[in-house]
Formats: C-alpha cells, structure tokens, sequence
C-alpha cells in the first residue's frame, strides 16, 4: 500500500504516540464521536481494520476486534477461582465490556460499576454497542458516575471481587495504583475476595508492575500477575495483577465449573487461565519475591 | 510527546505498512545501511527506542530490543525437546540470531546456516554485531549463501533439528512454506528429527497457520503450535510451528537439563516452554484437528 493513502492533510485516522518511540496509526473509515469531559477527551471512531475504537487522551482503549482477549481475561479468571462469586464491583471500564462478561455468569447477583466519566459510558452506549451492552437495564446491574477513589473509601457495600478496569498510571488513574486505594480495596471485599487490576505491560513498565504487586502485597497474602495480548496496545503483551484474601488463584481451578458455564469464550480457557500466570524469565527476575503464589 | 517531531519532510523514521490497517512508525536517532539485493530491500536503522532494527522490504525483522524472544523460543524449545541434538540446520536467518542461541548448547556439534541473501548477512555482521555474534568463525558454525529449497532437495547431509527462519510467506518465502519443501525436510531430517518455523500471527495469519500446520502433518506425526511476543511485530503475538518425528514437544521435558545448560535466558524457562503451548480458545477453534499432541 503506498503511504499517500495516509495523507496528512486529511487526517482520516487517529494515531497513539507511545513513549516518543513508536507511533501507531489506524487508519479511519468515520469519526463517530469527540468530546472532552472534566477528566480526558473521549473519542469513538470508526477504524479500517479493528472495527470500533474508543480513545481516551489519544490512548487506545479497546477496540472491537480483539476487547474480547482483555474483557474474558479481566473478569473469567477471579470468577472462576472464586468459588461463589456474587456480589461484583467494577472500577471504571465505562465501554461496558467488563461488565458484559461479568453478568454472563449465572452465579453473580449483581455488577456494580462505578465509573468516573459518563461521557464514557454515553459515549460507548450510542457508538460501541458491542460493549455497551454490558450496561444495560438489568436487575443484575447499576451504574453510578462517581470517583471509585471516595467510594471505596466511604462505601459500607461488601464485593467478593473487585475489578479495576482503568487506564494508566497517568492524570486521574494514578491514585487507582496507591497503597491508600489498595487498603480501601482489601476493607470492601469480603473475608475471601479477590481484586485483578489492569497491569500495564512487562515490558515497557516494570517499574509500574514492580510497584503495584508490592502495594497490593502490603494488603493481600496472595499476590500474582498474569498475562495476555491485546492487538491494539504497543509491543501486545499485557499483564493483569490479581490479589486474593485466601482463594489460590490457579490451585484449585475447577475445569468442568468452565466447561458448565455455558459460555463461548474466544480467548479463555482452562488452560489458558493456568498458562497466563507463566511468566518469562525477564518478569521473574523483575518480580522476584512480589508473587507469593 | 507533540506529533511535529514526526516531521515527515524530515522521514526520520522508518515505517511499516501493515495490511493498509495499521501503520507503526519507528523514529530514528540515524540510518546505517540501505541497499537492493536480487531478493529484497534490506535496511539497517538506529531508532529512538528499539535499538538497532533490521527490515527487508520495508517489514521489521529484528529489533535489537525484544530479538531475544524470537531467538530464544525458535531454538532453545526443540533444542531441550530432542535428547541429543548435534547436527542443526538454519534455514534463513541471516542476522545471526537464531544460530547464537543454537551454539549456547555445548551438546551442539554443528550449527549450519543457509540463507540466501548475503547482503542481509554482511548488514547485520557490520551493524547489528548483537546478533551477528552467532555468525563469527568458530569450528561449530558454517555459513551457505544457496537458497535452501534447493539445498534441502539436493543435500545429503543430515540433520537432528532444522530451524525455518524465515520471513513471510510472501515472494521468495512462499515455497518454504509448502509441501514438497517439507516433504524434503523430513528426508533429511534423522529418524527422531524435529522441525521448527515461523509460524506469523494468530490474529493475522489464521488461515496460513491452518495451511503450515496442515502442510507439516502430510508428513510428521507430531504437530504443534507456540505462542510468544514480539514488540515489533504487528499485534505483538506471533507463532511458531513446530513438527516432531518421534520426541514429544512437552511431555518429556526434562527441566534438570534446562536448569543444567548454564545458559542465561531472558524469556524461555521450562514453564514458559510448556505455556506456550497453551493456546487461546480461538486458535484451538482455528487449528482443531490439526494439533497432535
């Protein structure tokens, strides 16, 4: 393909400028939405190749082509190592796809999220339906547009899994990677909850990873990190870190609960659930004494 | 990071074009080697954040910064898969890369490498000496320039691991993905050898890893597939196929020896080695049937 096609003036794609080292462009079928919120600017487009994308401050967050790989990984992995996971609070991920695959589960009696931007969610609920529709009126579901910093801080609910669907470590999020967040988070689950956060990439932030497991292992007995690959953030390799009260997040795995769910994963399996908390040599190294399972 | 630093009159940078639906663009700190052989375009940069990188026709081969990955998984898995592998074959390769991991085993008596671009060969030895190293004067290691379709037709020699190292399966690469140069890799192979080869992308290449995998069981009875990252590729994940006479790719691994080799890995261990055999539930759906093992 000649580069003419990607022609400046015209701008029909968006572009993720990541660590002035590599720049990722996707070129553009529509713009469907920007605005800017008290917190980022929200766009939703319309890409040639990976269906609809969602950006925050110019940072891909999901694409419809391959959110399935972040959104089964996030959810199905503590779902399935709790035993009798009902009660769900999701921090962020205001595309709705978290919550989507939490709700596929008939044992959860309720997702709450709480997300900090609505024009997210809006944004999503009239553009990115294949997410969105993890919102929608449901008896098992609520929404409240709030801080999840003041909530987890003040809130007298009890969760036995949190998930902590946010974006990086920059502007807003950061408190969302801090001890005083982590120890809010181990009050508000209950005697044997288990929180996953999103973990930012091996490779370009080992010092993030380094730092978050060590924050969680101020609070958690049981600290681990696991891996998967998402198309559309730089380098592919991702990490969740997950903390557990008592549940061992890979022992105790029962397949045939996976195999009874009845849901048709694209990415999650078993296997996969175990195979993700193999780590290369490289994270060991870095991570060396922070996974204590 | 402001985009004016991607200055386009300035095309301080290299670029590639992947399926008109992703552009990722590296910026340079300097530009080393150009040149046309009969073959490609070959290309020696300095970027901003992946050190020095290798391109032939304008894709990423190598990149200094994550190379070890590929290096490491292509050779060190059916190197500990095999009990007693001596004589090894590198198909392509021409950075060096593959062949330095190979002669980090002392059990190897010989690593012999046929590519058939010298130009590739000569850059790398001049501007990547990181990889290049596997391709300096030493009594295990001889160098062909040929063009290893016709070598594996016409050789008599002999082989207990044949490393396929090669780019795409586009132009000159295209039969080193096809059934009579298999059919010839198995004739010289030894009774229990074991072939590797790239094997692209998942999310990208379904189909051509269903026809590989398919090509290489019309002549091996164990057939297998692995997964790693790559940074510089595009979407990060990428495969490599893998086919057996006789030694089972996980099931006799012997971690002692692993453990044993003294060889310093930065992302192959023996549960990495097992794991990436693991494979998302959407590759399972892909390649069910033709997976052996």
């Amino acid at each position: 393909m000649k580069t003419e096609n990607f022609d400046s003036s015209q701008q029909q794609w968006v572009e993720e400028n990541h660590a002035d080292t590599l720049l990722l462009r996707y070129p553009l079928k529509n713009r469907l939405f920007k605005g800017n919120s008290r917190f980022q600017t929200v766009e939703v487009v319309e890409t040639e190749g990976y269906g609809r994308m969602l950006l925050n401050d110019g940072l891909v967050m999901i694409s419809e082509r391959d959110e399935f790989v972040y959104h089964e990984m996030i959810s199905h992995v503590p779902i399935f190592v709790h035993p009798k996971p009902k009660q769900i609070l999701v921090i962020g991920g205001g595309d709705g796809g978290t919550a989507r695959e939490v709700l596929k589960h008939s044992s959860v009696e309720h997702c709450h999220m709480v997300e900090i931007d609505a024009m997210v969610v809006n944004a999503c609920k009239e553009w990115i339906p294949q997410t969105a529709v993890g919102m929608q009126q449901d008896q098992k579901f609520s929404l409240d547009i709030a801080d999840a910093i003041d909530y987890v801080a003040t809130t007298e609910k009890r969760y036995d899994i949190i998930l902590v669907d946010s974006t990086d470590p920059i502007g807003p999020a950061v408190p969302l990677f801090g001890p005083e967040f982590y120890a809010n988070v181990h009050r508000i689950l209950n005697y044997d909850g288990i929180v996953v956060a999103q973990g930012e990439s091996p490779f370009y932030a080992a010092e993030q990873q380094h730092a978050l497991l060590k924050t969680m292992g101020e609070q958690f007995p049981l600290i681990a990190i696991y891996n998967y690959n998402n198309l559309t953030y730089p380098g592919g390799l991702w990490s969740f870190a997950i903390a557990s009260k008592q549940h061992h997040p890979i022992d105790n795995l029962d397949t045939n609960r996976i195999l009874a769910s009845g849901i048709d994963f694209s990415w999650y399996n078993a296997d996969i659930h175990r195979a993700s908390f193999v780590l290369p040599q490289f994270m060991l190294n870095n991570l060396n004494g922070l996974i204590t399972i």
